[in-house]
């Protein structure tokens, strides 16, 4: 017998209609490619996402077509979010930080048959554009452009093309498990591959994400997404905002520490989320401004192994609450966010810290467990290390175009990450599974080391590897960019690790270099680390 | 195409497994039906739960039969919610402040198989019993009782039948939009009507109201649920509470002033919910025993209009966010909650103050419209008034056993209240649709007069009806109860009104009681006022 209620499915078109309807007049501040601000409201987003929708169908495209986008955070992209998944189609984006060759690997892989993209990326599609078989249109984000009508052959422009579009358009009813968006993650290995969410997994983690204890978007806020719109989504917060109603900040191509600085100044920003790297160049700016950051009241930190120093100067120096997160693409991303409990309130104050500084706990949606090599779950007990698998209804199933290929353990996505798990689920990531540094049997975390590291006043940011020793098969390797001016010595770093941890774990060595290679979404490469230092402690 | 996420289903036995998971030894604090208070957890009341499911298949029972209780706010309550529906079962709360003729009606046109009992009804079972044709199992919430066992032929005893049950009892796996629970409607006429919830519609539900702006329980919260268990599931708290993985505190029986006073000083209670004239005791007590109610942050009031009055002490007097929350059986209850917007926070602090006042907007997943009489849709401005209509994935399709009735208008269910929307989706309810004052042509909110009149310090309460005139059709009557060794008159309590309101809306008269006559879940029956007071005008 099932119940007697009404069975809307969830869709993506609802976060829009609902933005539209209640929350209209909320203000969206855009910066734009050329680094004008513009100022929009979710109504005219709901608008011309309509329009675009309208236009899009008349171009002839086929339920569920992809359609790329290679875009900074703005008003466009977040228009095309709505746009695209809203009338059924795959809202793919993509990163445009990735090598050329992996950009038409994936353009093509995906199948795209229309690719918006922002000035910025002008040259870069007219240099992909023989090699993209698949594409039928080439629309710039912006008004007609010269530049772009001289590189590229039958280019079309975002602000006509929504003119043919029809702001009555209704937005199609359909199956909430249909694909809506489609993210390729930058694997270290083999080729990218496709996460392809749906309306459903979408809505959800909307939900999830904006429960008080995860994120928990407000209308009172003004949300500054500095994670990429084509990096998971911005964390979801293009959805998850249309649903709490919240102002934005889109702060397009400029992520440097001024120009965000000055985004939260002007805008009263009570809410930022980004990667930790990011943190530090605005921290930077904030202690030489002078900028105390008044309006912030909270950041999400995610993407990369937040520092215990960044979070203390976040709350110490600007009364900032920083929740430390985990998730990954395959999870929307959303997997764990540090937010505390009721048997907290009376810690002392200096526990109270110390347990914000793990990746936290799931919210209802996530399970965890880990895992031994045989597939055999370990105890939570906050020690013992090992695989992190997850399930729940925002986390993938198979990889795009690969359901042939058996992906999960027993139902489980295994993240690739090793983590402890306390009794209460607060998540310590130890390590990427390939990055953990095994020394002689014992497993030595190089995150761990790595927070050490850089909470030195001397050092700009630093990395921890293992390379290949005689006895001990590996031991970790400090790889160190100084800070400007400073110059500290081998041996002043490695005593600062004295008392932190056990003598065995510290880095057997230290090299400097001018600055660590990162990846396309601002991780450390530390395979590039390890090749390059494969003989520090052999040669 | 569909995405390819996991599409696990939307159960309830997933909330508890996520209660049990990562807040297990997360405490619950019960009242039990002898005044004690009993310690449990949300680990307790998962084991118990699984141990009742397992108990419920011995005796016999199939899918989605319906399983009564009658009882307070209490763990056995809690560990019944999960245990019946968890297993397939229909979760049927019954209010045992109905007329006796009502609760047989009800649980028999339910089917009820099982009936659970707290030991307060062990003589209004006792007397039900011999009409009660289909139940099979009487079960007394508790250990063995004498005083049942002489009542109540082949009575069971609830701590008895968990232990026949199985710990090791794994939920099973079913169709999200399969039924959950049952709550009868005490409608004003006819007989009750059946709200037949879903799993699937309680868990989005869980998740609305743990956004921030609606409720948004955490793990820091210490939460006790005054509304009963037995009313539209305490507002979904035990659901939602399980989702953030808050404390509890079920305060089982006794609701007046003193005894809820003591529960939040003593185990520290953040959130409270409940209706309006709960808190009116609760103030009371707090005023006269000095309390200060440190522990408490935040109260959620519906249920009935709140007066400003109340919500002015709460935020003056003790530092408490008041959220005035509208709902109904037939919406999970979630339909709007008042809590500010960005825009709000440059406005004069006594206009923020004012626009607390109303009951709030809509969270995602509830859509709301006023319409005329032909249904016509009325423009949201802040003053026309309307019927109201909503629309949602928790809002009623069907009454149980009346599929072929049809409800909706073209998919919206009318709520039977009278209310304005603003621009931003604030709605104010006015009135229920038969409560509203229509005079000359003119309608007259009862509620907006008895807000005012309940602010008189010399009144301990009010309500407004309209009653026949011979030039105006109606006119309102002020029905007054007076305050403790108070005596004000007629002219004094017309006179308050003077500058609230426009002249014309004033009462015509006053007219003094002893106390309001109120139906089984504490709102004022305006139809026994009507009745009595018709020609009070007139005669």
């Amino acid at each position: 017998m099932l119940g007697q209620m009404m069975t809307q499915p969830l869709l993506i078109s609802s976060l829009i209609e609902h933005a539209e309807r209640y929350h209209g007049q909320t203000e969206i501040h855009s910066v734009e490619t050329d680094g004008t601000v513009t100022q929009t409201s979710w109504s005219e987003v709901a608008t011309n996402a309509r329009k675009l929708a309208s236009a899009l169908g008349k171009l002839g495209l086929k339920p569920q077509d992809r359609i790329g986008t290679l875009a900074w955070n703005n008003r466009r992209h977040l228009e095309i979010y709505y746009g695209t998944s809203g009338a059924g189609y795959v809202c793919h984006t993509i990163n445009p930080r990735l090598f050329p060759e992996q950009l038409t690997y994936i353009i093509n892989h995906a199948q795209d048959r229309v690719l918006f993209f922002d000035a910025t990326f002008i040259p870069l599609v007219a240099a992909l554009k023989p090699s993209l078989t698949e594409v039928r249109h080439f629309v710039l984000m912006g008004p007609r452009n010269d530049e772009a009508l001289a590189q590229i052959d039958g280019v079309a422009f975002y602000d006509e093309l929504i003119e043919t579009g029809d702001a009555g358009y209704a937005w199609p009813s359909f199956d909430e498990n249909t694909a809506s968006s489609l993210c390729y993650t930058s694997g270290t290995t083999g080729n990218p591959k496709g996460v392809l969410y749906s309306h459903r997994s979408t809505v959800l983690h909307s939900f999830g994400s904006n429960t008080r204890d995860v994120i928990g978007y407000s209308a009172m806020d003004v949300v500054m997404p500095v994670v990429p719109m084509f990096h998971v989504n911005a964390w979801g917060s293009p959805y998850a905002c249309a649903m709490s109603g919240s102002r934005m900040v889109l702060p397009g191509p400029g992520l440097d520490g001024a120009s965000l600085v000055k985004l939260i100044d002007t805008y009263g920003v009570t809410l930022a989320m980004g990667v930790p790297t990011i943190w530090q160049g605005l921290l930077a700016q904030a202690a030489q401004s002078g900028s105390e950051l008044t309006s912030l009241e909270r950041t999400v930190i995610g993407g990369a192994a937040c520092p215990p120093s960044m979070i203390e100067t976040f709350r110490d120096t600007y009364g900032v609450d920083t929740v430390h997160a985990w998730g990954m693409s395959e999870m929307s991303p959303l997997g764990t966010a540090n937010t505390p409990m009721a048997k907290h309130r009376d810690l002392p104050i200096d526990q109270q810290h110390k347990l914000r500084e793990s990746q936290g706990r799931p919210p209802y949606g996530v399970e965890l467990k880990i895992v031994d090599d045989d597939g055999k779950e370990l105890p939570h007990d906050g020690v013992t290390q090992g695989d992190l698998l997850v399930r729940g209804p925002w986390v993938l199933d198979s990889y795009f175009l690969m359901q042939d290929q058996a992906l999960l353990q027993d139902g489980w996505f295994a993240t690739g990450d090793v983590a402890t798990l306390d009794p209460d689920g607060y998540m310590t990531i130890r390590d990427r599974s390939k990055d953990i540094i095994k020394s002689g049997g014992e497993w030595i975390s190089s995150v761990e080391l790595e927070n050490i590291a850089v909470a030195h006043p001397k050092l700009a940011t630093a990395a921890v590897v293992g390379v290949p020793h005689p006895k001990w098969d590996e031991r970790p390797l400090l790889v160190a960019v100084k800070a400007d001016g400073q110059n500290p010595s081998e041996e002043e770093l490695l005593a600062f690790f004295e008392g932190k941890i056990a003598k065995w774990q510290t880095p057997d060595k230290v090299v400097f270099v001018e600055a660590l290679p990162l990846n396309a979404t601002g991780k450390v490469l530390k395979r590039n680390l390890r090749a390059d230092f494969e003989t520090a402690l052999t040669g």
